[in-house]
């Protein structure tokens, strides 16, 4: 396995599929196995990066304007990419994001129609450039990932979207991974338990052979 | 004076030129001859958008990446133009502009060379292709406009640069000016009294016939 240059996995799904919880048993096995990870989350993870998340996601700001969110994701975005995401690819880290372009693909470029063109163009300047070397997706029934959120975590914004708005994103994602630009897609049936899925996704890290 | 359809006119220039007591003199004598004028700030103006204004202003967000401060004036700029300014021209009201697009032009695109043709296209997005009918340039020596400025407020991050990209605000704004796309730029010597620059204002918006 090759340790000197940096690796960037992305974990992608609507919610509640299990991102978090997935990223961070992968980043257990990765460290257990001598690699130097670094987990991130977006919108959010560097200190200028989360006051920009707690603009889109606050329940207050009901009243923003479509484009505005599409920009401040974007804003978010360049920051983490700047200050965490290059620097630590560049150091030979591994880096697991819990969602990064993709999302912004699907939710704002497909699902609400901003257009995918314009975004990839955004996600170009937010991300440098950069692709994710791998892509995961967990894929869930809307109901069950719904559900499953609801359970565990307080209600944002963005959940208040209708049961519709997340059928569209899980078939936006669908579509985009048979698509599999950049050969970099896996999808993982994360309707299975936590312990399944985990070890799914090593299995399929290893057939990818990106760690080799 | 058609009153039927709105005006949009902003106000630019780099730090203290006086864009702010300049917009609220021009605002009272509009408001006598019967218009309905609204005043606005950017970044700013609406809640959404000025707490993006905090987000870039802060003097703790001294690292924020220059990508990330791009995005962030256009996320301000998309709300404030959906929510306010917009709706106001729509309803045949006045908007005078502390600042718009050609902020982002003159201090992103001309200054830090992050290209004026991409920041004019992240403007057309924020701003729905809408450009000002009137854009009055408040032209001060750096000096005088820094000096202004440290005696009346509190200093913020864009004030810790140094005078040589204030001088190069400066000559970006005249050179944006001198090119005069669109017809819609007058230069005002903003170094004389307040008074002198009110009524040099008048003057040119009545010889421009833009309320006749």
């Amino acid at each position: 396995m090759k340790k000197n240059q940096g690796i960037l996995i992305s974990f992608e799904g609507g919610e509640g599929v299990g991102k978090t919880v997935q990223i961070k048993q992968l980043a257990d096995v990765l460290k257990t196995k001598g690699y130097d990870v670094v987990i991130t989350r977006e919108p959010g993870g560097t200190v200028i990066s989360e006051q920009i998340r707690e603009v889109i996601l606050s329940t207050k700001n009901i009243g923003m304007a479509f484009t505005t969110e599409v920009l401040l994701f974007q804003a978010a975005r360049a920051q983490i990419y700047r200050e965490l995401i290059l620097p630590s690819l560049k150091a030979g880290k591994v880096v697991l994001c819990d969602r990064t372009r993709d999302s912004s693909v699907v939710y704002q470029g497909i699902v609400r129609g901003f257009g995918k063109k314009l975004i990839e163009q955004l996600n170009d300047i937010s991300t440098k450039n950069t692709y994710p070397n791998l892509t995961i997706l967990l894929d869930v029934p809307v109901e069950i990932g719904l559900s499953r959120r609801h359970n565990c975590e307080k209600v944002n914004r963005l959940d208040l979207e209708q049961k519709d708005f997340h059928e569209k994103v899980r078939k936006g994602y669908l579509k985009l991974a048979e698509k599999n630009d950049h050969k970099r897609w896996l999808v993982i049936d994360g309707s299975k338990s936590i312990e399944e899925v985990h070890e799914e996704i090593l299995e399929k890290i290893k057939a990818n052979k990106i760690f080799q």
